[in-house]
């Protein structure tokens, strides 16, 4: 039988989560419903990342195994049958070893950062407002050194069968005035680990911590040496990498609203 | 007495419309509930564009007197006194004889259009999902008839008091895949001008009328002869232009959640 997998996105605002929890609304049960719902049966998922209450997916990878369903068919079905905070982007047939999470080589997540003293309006429930000036270099400085392999007991809730070990492959700052974004790739991650990075680098960032606040949070292996925990609704899972698998691009070049006339004139630009 | 001008960014989805209206919740009493709240009496107020119910804005400009209040006041006093649908961007002292509607130069407008199945849960609200391939270049080549100061009957509920020409300075579709957007400005248009055009455009580009239809629509110079007018929710007021005003830049480069894994490998990237 082979398995489906699934490209999702989602606004994860009214979500308690990805993870089916009873009595709460999860994307891994609205999948799962509307799943059901057209093989007349229970359909059990499995996702690449299982993001926390209020994170969002524009690169969610999700696979189930059902002999009554195929890529086509879900993707035909699915429009009608999710919420408006859920979308199928594709949906591909794949071989039976295909898991998504264990064949997963790394995700990669964006922090997005509104840097204004006034709201966002369109981006309000996606990235956290700065009303503190960031210093994207100091970022950057701090970032580097968690790039590796290293023990991130600091920056993790560890399960006690958990290795504490992780391999961060990428994670930078980009300034996109007046956003600026963190871009974190691992190979797999910690609970809590890319939002609590992102914590003591905004620290560092503000000013409120030296450069070297991330490095001695490391080194510490201590819970309490790092920042907070940055909000959920800041972060976003963008895409899992696995070896020869190929989704459709999505990524727009420009921001959605940029129009010519800003381009070229600086004047009538909002 | 100086006037006070606003550059406001407002999510147009729980409003009914720009223009204060008893009984509803509209952009224009949100923005007077709080600009009363520093000024301690009642403060009326003057926008570029009246969007209508369901339009957003990230570049509509309001204008007020009020001896007690001053731009920096305001901009100090509005994140605390807005709803987080609203944003003033921007406040600015000007001359007296300062009028968001009359001063203006031109405004411009973005309707944006997502071509995808599977709706994007970020930008539902945002964007019309288009599930037709569009043809991006019939929808210029309709558009270059519109351009120009034209007879807009067509296109646009007249008042009595009116006249139905209007003056068209661009009006362009962007392949911005999987957004297209429509780009629209104007010295000023006719209640539900954008709208009724990009309706228009959009019969042209899915294929179910000749590039033909739309000057045969602006020549006929009757409602019944455009195509239907495109939902609000799709449409945003980008910016107002004025001679001597400059704006602080508010456009990022790039999408928000472009990241630098999605650039170099495709095959990771949703």
């Amino acid at each position: 039988m082979s398995v489906v997998r699934l490209l999702v996105a989602y606004d994860g605002t009214s979500f308690a989560g990805f993870q089916s929890q009873p009595a709460q609304r999860t994307v891994q049960g609205a999948l799962e419903d509307a799943l059901a719902q057209v093989a007349n049966r229970p359909v059990r998922t499995k996702a690449a990342g299982r993001t926390d209450a209020g994170v969002h997916a524009l690169g969610q990878v999700v696979t189930f195994s059902d002999e009554s369903l195929d890529a086509d068919m879900v993707m035909r079905a699915m429009p009608a049958l999710l919420p408006s905070d859920i979308g199928v982007v594709d949906a591909q047939d794949g071989p039976e070893d295909f898991e998504s999470r264990r064949s997963a080589k790394s995700r990669s997540y964006v922090y997005l950062l509104w840097c204004h003293e006034a709201a966002h309006p369109m981006y309000r429930k996606y990235s956290l407002r700065m009303r503190e000036a960031l210093d994207v270099r100091k970022i950057n400085e701090a970032l580097r050194h968690v790039i590796g392999t290293h023990d991130f007991t600091s920056f993790g809730r560890v399960r006690p069968d958990q290795s504490p070990e992780r391999t961060i492959l990428r994670a930078a700052a980009v300034d996109d005035s007046p956003f600026v974004r963190i871009e974190v790739t691992g190979q797999s991650f910690l609970h809590q680990m890319v939002r609590s990075i992102v914590g003591t680098a905004l620290e560092i960032g503000a000013g409120r911590k030296d450069v070297s606040f991330m490095r001695d949070a490391l080194v510490a292996r201590n819970r309490q040496a790092a920042g907070q925990v940055a909000p959920p609704h800041g972060l976003t899972l963008t895409g899992v990498a696995y070896d020869g698998i190929a989704w459709p691009r999505l990524v727009p070049v420009s921001w959605p609203w940029s129009d010519a006339m800003c381009a070229d004139d600086v004047v009538r630009c909002a």
